[in-house]
């Protein structure tokens, strides 16, 4: 179902996010061809595999866009190395280590004259820009949003997580500010944080953050690795005409208790429909506000011992 | 001295840095008049004062611009709250204690039609425009910051120093990221931190960072508020082309071993003076890039326990 003129795309970093949702969704994709990979731990069978990006990129000029997932730690340099030899760049959220490097890869993608796509796949999921639009003539007064899930049954074996910069539970926490901050018109901004830090860890298992926007709109939200239940990915959002409930991780949507009806094409599908769209208008997307919000919580939160945490 | 057109000004925030700094800069600024303070501790001999920043703007509508110069906890609600009533508004440094609520006041800003300076004092120190001079035709390879300073002689009581969000060392150290992002053509980002926080604080006493720039530029800096002597705030940049090396918080200069005469109006009277010019340009000056490359120390940096600190 490829196109002819389908653009020869390399996917950087096989591993379980790249298995499970990036692969399926490129495959599927008729605007892409999967070219190439690099990767160290063994890529794609049949598909051509490098151990490190510069030699893909040397070995394959004919290779217009790259596609990051390896652990954001690593992400960077190898943006950089491809907006460098003038490929269109899409990365996994979170975009970056620091909010200053994304920005200077935004400036580069500029300066090269290529696409980058700074991806927030939540954003992607079928009742979210439902949510937006219906949010859009009803003031928000108040937001409780709930991410809470099992880290051993859904990071297994993410080390990186726990280490500085590997952002703890704010790592899918990030998905629902990337949520929150497309759904609302207005901008929020953190007043308070509490993280909750195994005391054997860099980053926070739990925390509780606080945010304010305008005309009095309050948000709190609850994120949580230490949940053993089913993971609960909900954002509530009560408004002067009704209630809002994003259940799902934004794949189900409640109007004042009525379930919406939802077309769905799929996160990562629609991530690279994006992708192509991006690249044709000679375009880049790329949004800070969900990493800023994030760094603003390790700037202005309180940290508290927790227990230690043993996978 | 003040001209007979000068623009009306109140201070919010009589506390050591407005006595030292403010006071005598709006003194002998002949473009402005100080007309009122807002302070809760009492406010200048034969100005009028204001226990509430709400009660000067309802009574002094001909006050025309705000500086605020309050403890950062306190500085966005005012700031917003001179916005909305059309006063133009200098904030001292740092702006605010998050990245998104100083991105949310320059929105508002603009949205008013009136001035926002976001100040960096530092940057107004002799000798910063000509390190900038210099430095935009010498690529810079190496940079070492060293930035300490006697906590209890240049904070004394200032206790929300070590509460969360008051920056620690970073309060001081934000001002050497804010000459290195003025002097250099290029942006830095964050590569590595080390964050040392004394066992009974929420915020750094000591810091080591490490930034990447363009073209191989490395930047290594030691924030230390241990330091029991003269404070030293140094700046050195090796180039290809000679080295260049900035003392006393910016106000001297050596380049190769020279030091340099310099034309010095005063860091405080060449905010204010700048303050006039953007007003009369209408036009604002926010450049978050230092408290970017903060909040992304706080966000990627390790904390190492460090012994507790007593004022």
């Amino acid at each position: 179902m490829t196109r002819a003129d389908a653009i020869d795309l390399a996917l950087v970093g096989v591993g379980k996010i790249a298995r499970d949702q990036h692969l399926p969704a490129i495959a599927a994709d008729a605007g892409f061809r999967l070219a190439a990979t690099a990767s160290r731990s063994g890529g794609v069978e049949g598909v051509e595999n490098h151990a490190e990006l510069d030699a893909l990129l040397a070995a394959r000029p004919d290779v217009a866009a790259v596609s990051l997932c390896q652990p954001p730690q690593a992400r960077y340099e190898a943006a950089r190395a491809a907006l460098l030899a003038r490929r269109h760049v899409m990365l996994e959220k979170p975009p970056g280590q620091t909010v200053a490097e994304v920005q200077a890869l935004a400036d580069l993608a500029a300066a090269q004259g290529v696409t980058l796509f700074a991806t927030w796949h939540s954003r992607h999921a079928a009742g979210v820009a439902p949510a937006r639009d219906w949010l859009a003539s009803r003031p928000a007064r108040r937001v409780r949003i709930t991410w809470q899930e099992d880290v051993r049954e859904w990071h297994p074996g993410q080390t990186w997580i726990w280490q500085a910069g590997g952002l703890g539970v704010f790592d899918p926490g990030i998905n629902a500010l990337s949520i929150l901050t497309a759904i609302l018109p207005g901008p929020v901004r953190l007043t308070a944080a509490d993280l909750h830090v195994p005391t054997n860890c860099e980053t926070p298992i739990a925390c509780d953050l606080v945010f304010a926007g305008a005309e009095g709109l309050s948000v709190e939200a609850r994120f949580d690795f230490r949940w053993e239940g089913p993971p609960r990915w909900d954002i509530e959002v009560e408004t002067d005409a009704g209630l809002l409930r994003l259940a799902k991780g934004g794949a189900a949507l409640e109007l004042d208790g009525a379930p919406q009806r939802l077309e769905d094409p799929g996160e990562y599908p629609d991530l690279y429909r994006r992708f192509g769209e991006l690249i044709a208008a000679g375009a880049s997307d790329v949004d800070l506000a969900p990493l800023v919000l994030v760094a603003d919580a390790f700037l202005l939160g309180r940290r508290l011992p927790a227990e230690p945490f043993h996978e």
